[in-house]
């Protein structure tokens, strides 16, 4: 059975990370409802970006332009550059609104069973703008998982000759966290990371 | 702050149903990834929506095509009128797969509040339908809510000249229905409409 136009769409939405074939349709129909305000908006910011995105050269965030207006922001401090697993990272960091350096987006954690090695980490790069004289400091923010911590050992030992201070994340209790709550890993890293008050 | 295409393209996800900004950036990031298998097909199936989609001047169904192709369809039984409230009603109702007539699209219920009255529900063109020769029986299938009711119980009313069988699904115990877990309203009328084996 071919589908109709509007059979596709819902498919295609279906398809999307944390949709299912009843919000697809769900989304479909109001689109279609709401045609001025929402499916020709939709249809002409998705041609925007089509033609736009790109990945930054420098840093591997996704922007619309390259290098992307981080890399190339003049107040953005080009001393620090923190190493991220995923955009979606970066973003978080970016809404955080607290970090005014550079980035280096990874694409993942190191996995051999998924083929992703150094080269496809961009480690390489990361090592040789780590070599410039300009960077100071690599702020390691992978993800605080097996995986991630894995990946972290790995860029450190990579960046080990290089002139360049090291740091990673404070592990520790989050904001608003209970102790009650909280696994046994998570506290024993804060006893072990106390600070003076 | 003036948002760049993909941030445009975020907010206009998050405001889609079921999506929030969270789940508007992973969908987002996602496309772009995957641009050649995601977001160019996404990209021209909404375009050929928004060319094709339209409302069947019949039954108000949202199609490719009016009449749509329920109304046009050789072998649907045009004797039989199933009222529905909404066209998400109506593809459950093809998903199920057992009628075989044609459909009437109210597009909500009687609301005073929102300034929905027969008029806005197309029922004086339902009535019109219904009293055309071909038209034997109208399957009211509102939803099983008090509005939804109310509606029933209006339709019913102004088919009542026309000579037409006004039916109205079954109430009972859903498929699964574990007796403990229903409500009273659905035993009781499961009770009354008890069937002989």
């Amino acid at each position: 059975m071919t589908l109709n136009a509007i059979e596709s769409l819902i498919a295609s939405f279906a398809k999307l990370p944390g949709l299912g074939p009843r919000s697809a349709r769900r989304v479909t129909l109001k689109l279609i409802r709401d045609r001025a305000r929402l499916l020709e908006p939709l249809y002409h910011q998705i041609g925007t970006v089509l033609q736009q995105a790109c990945v930054c050269s420098t840093c591997s965030n996704i922007d619309t332009s390259d290098p992307c207006h981080i890399c190339t922001h003049p107040s953005r401090d080009k001393h620090v550059i923190c190493v991220v697993e995923d955009v979606a990272d970066l973003w978080a960091i970016e809404r955080s609104g607290n970090f005014r350096g550079t980035y280096h987006v990874l694409g993942g954690t190191l996995s051999a069973l998924d083929g992703r090695g150094p080269d496809q980490l961009g480690i390489p790069k990361l090592a040789a703008r780590a070599a410039t004289e300009e960077v100071q400091e690599i702020v390691i923010a992978t993800n605080n998982t097996v995986d991630g911590q894995t990946t972290a050992h790995y860029i450190t030992d990579v960046l080990q000759p290089c002139n360049v201070h090291i740091t990673r994340l404070a592990q520790g209790i989050p904001m608003g966290g209970e102790l009650d709550y909280l696994d046994e890993g998570t506290l024993a890293a804060a006893f072990q990371s106390r600070r003076p008050i």
